[in-house]
């Protein structure tokens, strides 16, 4: 049986969603988790592979298990075999046969976060990117629209990017104070290593005021990795959500 | 000279607001980063005493200090002094002489924040109250309503609480919906000493279909504690800002 798992977790202790030799990526503890469960060793398929220090609130997950428990019973079970870790079950669903968390996917959404002030985070310390300079906030979300649409990103991608080509096309690209936080809400099909914090760190050198628009359409033009501005740190980001084809889950009955 | 401090600080990793033998209150450590910034041994007046791991966002406290700095430096060299712990000071203001964060305070505003779900937190893990059962938002809110206005709140104060009254004025006392938490706000000109736990705690109660409104308003009837329900965990609480008149504050020029 096939279910689809909406997985939140605090990314700070962790190397990242990707499995990794000394276990200690989000995968390998949830793997863990459902073999403590149910005595079944699965792989853990996920939407998106996030950095190390990297949150989510809705990575989705796809497992099958031959015992095929109730998808609530797994949920309370894989949620008290993660215990103490920072890493919780949201929801697991019955999927198709054929649903598959990467592929499947029509849209990922990410939220950048940025606090801009003085003093130091204390409440936020590490869910959010400290920017003790003050920001432009409609600037950025003015320039951000040059990037919208489909586009060669090269200067936004991880050197160490593996995908094969380096166009994406992005959705959405918005810069909006909430609180007292400024959030940058990015959706695309699919995005490239390190994108969403490319994109981040060169909107802030925009908010600071040391680039304009034009600075920031001639960096995309460049297609050079060089063009790019330091990437924002891995803290502020945080997976929210994949979207699926409706049909792709059944709902227990 | 005196001055207004606003502060910020994530509660968890103290006892409390208040000065203690050990040195390890908020209030402890405030006063240590003041006089390494300045070498001056000052008292800090606060306009709350919150618990052991009660968060704040603007909490508010006066000193004064004989070598006169400017605000702007007071809360640059005391924020790098109070380093890595988490309290920083959000702002800092020229105060009339005569300006007391405790007794000049006009109102006080908390909030207590529930996150009603079946899993565990993780990126909200001693940021507000986990709560595994559903609850009723619009009947919390409603029942709340019965506390508002001038009342002897003995059932809703620690069997500790040294005021020397009971009798308090609640301004506010609002339940709603923000995101995935539900949010309690309270604010009055003073509050009896975990008050605004036990009212979270009865509130709870409502959400969860044991209490009726009628039964909330006759637990403030009894005047007695043991009427209470169970008081809410400090993690769910911050301390959210403290209005005085406006002519407390000099605007440094």
């Amino acid at each position: 049986m096939r279910y689809r798992l909406t997985v939140e977790y605090d990314g700070t202790p962790f190397c990242g969603w990707q499995s990794q030799a000394d276990g200690g990526a989000v995968q390998d503890a949830l793997m863990r988790a459902i073999h403590l469960f149910c005595g079944e060793q699965v792989t853990v398929f996920g939407a998106g592979r996030t950095d190390t220090g990297v949150h989510a609130r809705g990575q989705v997950a796809h497992i099958d298990l031959v015992s095929a428990p109730r998808p609530d019973k797994i949920r309370d079970g894989v949620n008290f075999h993660l215990k103490p870790l920072p890493i919780a079950l949201i929801d697991v669903e019955l999927a198709e046969d054929d649903f598959d968390a990467r592929f499947s996917a029509l849209a990922r959404h990410y939220e950048y976060r940025i606090m801009s002030r003085r003093a130091p985070l204390t409440l936020d310390h590490e869910r959010a990117w400290w920017v003790p300079q003050s920001l432009d906030v409609a600037a950025m979300d003015d320039a951000a629209k040059c990037l919208l649409g489909q586009h060669d990103f090269t200067t936004f991608r991880s050197s160490q990017c593996q995908a094969a080509s380096p166009v994406r096309t992005l959705d959405r690209l918005d810069v909006e104070p909430r609180g007292d936080s400024i959030i940058i809400t990015a959706s695309a099909r699919s995005f490239l290593h390190n994108q969403v914090r490319s994109l981040a760190g060169s909107l802030k050198r925009v908010g600071e005021g040391k680039w304009q628009k034009a600075d920031l359409a001639q960096a995309l033009a460049a297609c050079d990795r060089a063009a790019c501005a330091t990437v924002a740190p891995s803290c502020g980001l945080t997976f929210m959500k994949v979207d699926y084809p409706a049909a792709s889950v059944s709902k227990p009955k």
